[in-house]
């Protein structure tokens, strides 16, 4: 290996995993029997880490290690070894907010940046579900409270600023994950870069025009500048479906490596980005035109049913929580001159006031976490399944129309409903592939 | 003293600094001759440290050191000897990008908390000479020169984040002093307060109104949120005309001891606040009734020329300096199908956009500025030293009156002149006190 490592440091192999995992007596003892019963295997279908699957006669874990660069590229990018620190961190933040929806997290090691979590068994990574137009009944609960939870408890609205500050200072570390978030999805796709590929020629044209226009450009330098200038909440940074586990019943938020504290509207608007990419995907698993109609319909539902549930689930925690140091309560409710009611409805107001400018943040970055998948480095494989190259561009050309809309407009859509509508308009007015 | 204070840790007095001066070579060859030829004066009056000057045969310093405590008050409130540790590497950091703007340090020391700096003399502070109606030709430039210098260099948009994260860290442990800023500016004035004074009765039922004004706290409620939530820049985070040293050519701003990264619109809205709070004290000071209209005329210009100066500074080291991640430059003149008119264009309106944000968070914050010396704690001898009660509640009633105009208003407010006839209307239609 051609990067430095700390000392202690060494990439385990499916060979010297259970002798590791031999020392360490509470995992040893979940798994049963003896290291050399143990089955390993290594699974590791994302981008960055190795991640591992230890099966026992006992039981089973999981295991998740910094690798010194970015696995989808080789060692010649590197990347530090600490994000395995700071996914440990925030893991363990957001399961005191969020509790059971996050993966249990069994022991870390500092030497090693190595995680070992609980075996989530028998979930499916959501994004391959999709793929395969399953309905996932209780994610929508379990996503307005993660995100709900998550981003309020950490923001100045429930958090004092003397707890919340040493929180920024750590998570501000995390700045070469940031770095990779800042390049690939607000800088990249807006110029020509090397690492960027599209389904060519079909995209050509609109990989041009995007490149060429200038108020697309100003509003993705807005966001961008949102996301290294505003410190509003822990943010799991990297909120797709691709770190969502899941079965019929449960829902798991995993991988949240690129935590740091940021502007909330970029965790809510990726899921939104990343749930109308799958909408606009699904023409192309099509075996007959149209028959996906119906999975479609359940995800636009799903797309509204998640915004109108964490307005309302982010209100209601802030309402019912105001230990932060945020919007004072003595400022609506408690002074003399307020009139019970008078201070109420401001309240509200303020709470509205403050919702709808996360909404247009959410409409942005989802806007920006589409188009990066399509015009960027790192593609999603809800397009990349679809085999026929026309059908796949087709789905891009209508992804890529709404989110160019959603980044340009943020401010002049009404509500979430117009967002549904104006996908199912792309949807239909284009016809089948 | 009650408060625990750490080991090596002691308030110096007259008598004893010159001994511990004695052991600093650099500084004990500035001043000359031996210690017992060293004349001591305690100067702070301020509101929180300790101030010494130091004159010896050869030459003169400042000392200023923390007291575990705000002065102030006394030991009931104790405060982080940490700040004089911020104002060190604020004003270090400041120096390097305002070069003589700021004050020489010439020693810092950990253990005492304790600064050496170079004496400014024969240099006034601003506030004093502006009560004498004092006209200070070189403020302006200077002025434009310190904000745009300091606030542009330490942002996104010339610092690179993997050097500005590790600042933005570093000073979120200044958390107390932000917390005097939460507490005395956007929260004490608009509630009942035990801290809270006014010139009473006359401003009794202004003080209620403010309270029960829901509409202004909603407003300053998101000033507030800001404050605690965005990191676009190393603030001052004190700056009136309090903090800042003349003579009739040279500038000094002083005392960053509350120095963090927050919204740029703090700083530069905190002066110009000030300078409307001077322009409403004169009538105050006015032997015969209209003699000062020539100072006001002054203060307005001033205040127009500042803002219409950094603005124009601003800009001018954005164009020149884009060295930061943020709005970078591919996105505007370098691809291929930008053409050089076209992206230098959106380039323009990104920045006219950006510093439309900038105005009105700083007529936001000017507001709050001034409200706070009327209403809250901590109030200025601008308005203290108008004897009279009934002329000065006349002032502080024209500068509320204006307060709460920009607080409310600041986003339908076209311009610096807009506000500067604002001010002009309220003092000629409420007439000489």
């Amino acid at each position: 290996m051609s990067i430095e490592t700390p000392a202690g440091y060494r990439p385990l192999d499916e060979a010297s995993l259970p002798a590791y995992l031999g020392t360490l007596p509470e995992i040893a003892g979940r798994l049963g029997g003896a290291p050399e019963n143990w089955r390993v295997s290594e699974v590791g279908d994302g981008n960055l880490n190795l991640v591992f699957i230890v099966e026992g006669p006992a039981g089973d874990i999981c295991v998740k290690q910094s690798l010194p660069y970015v696995r989808l590229v080789g060692d010649s990018w590197p990347l530090p070894l600490e994000r395995a620190f700071f996914e440990y961190r925030a893991t363990t933040i957001q399961a005191r907010n969020v509790g059971g929806l996050v993966p249990l997290i069994l022991h870390y090691d500092p030497a090693l940046f190595l995680i070992v979590m609980e075996r989530l068994s028998p979930h499916i990574i959501m994004r391959r579900g999709m793929i395969d137009a399953v309905v996932y009944p209780a994610f929508v609960d379990h996503l307005v409270e993660y995100t709900a939870k998550s981003l309020y408890f950490t923001s100045d609205l429930a958090m004092p600023a003397a707890e919340k500050k040493p929180l920024v200072a750590l998570f501000a570390g995390n700045t070469a994950l940031c770095k990779i978030t800042e390049d690939l999805i607000f800088t990249d796709p807006y110029r020509i870069a090397e690492l960027n590929r599209w389904t060519s020629p079909e995209l050509d044209e609109v990989a041009a025009a995007i490149r060429a226009d200038a108020e697309l450009k100003r509003a993705v330098s807005v966001l961008k500048y949102k996301f290294l200038a505003q410190s509003e909440a822990l943010l799991h940074g990297d909120l797709h479906t691709g770190s969502i586990m899941v079965t019929s019943t449960d829902t798991r938020v995993i991988d949240p490596e690129f935590a740091f504290f940021g502007p909330m509207g970029f965790d809510v608007g990726k899921l939104i980005g990343n749930l109308l990419l799958s909408y606009f995907s699904q023409a192309g698993h099509e075996q007959e035109p149209g028959e996906r109609e119906s999975y479609r319909q359940w995800t636009l539902s799903t797309i509204e049913r998640f915004w109108n549930g964490f307005e309302r689930r982010f209100i209601e925690l802030w309402t019912n929580n105001r230990t932060g140091d945020a919007y004072p309560p003595d400022l609506f409710e408690a002074a003399e001159a307020n009139g019970g009611d008078l201070g109420l409805r401001s309240f509200g107001q303020a709470q509205h006031a403050f919702m709808r400018g996360l909404f247009e943040d959410a409409l942005g970055y989802a806007g920006t976490s589409m188009i990066r998948r399509i015009l960027g480095l790192a593609h999603n494989i809800d397009l990349e399944l679809i085999e026929d190259q026309g059908r796949r561009a087709a789905c891009e050309q209508r992804t890529l129309s709404l989110a160019i809309d959603l980044v340009k407009h943020a401010r002049q859509i009404p509500s979430i409903e117009a967002v549904t509508a104006k996908a199912a308009t792309l949807q239909a007015t284009t016809g089948t592939v």
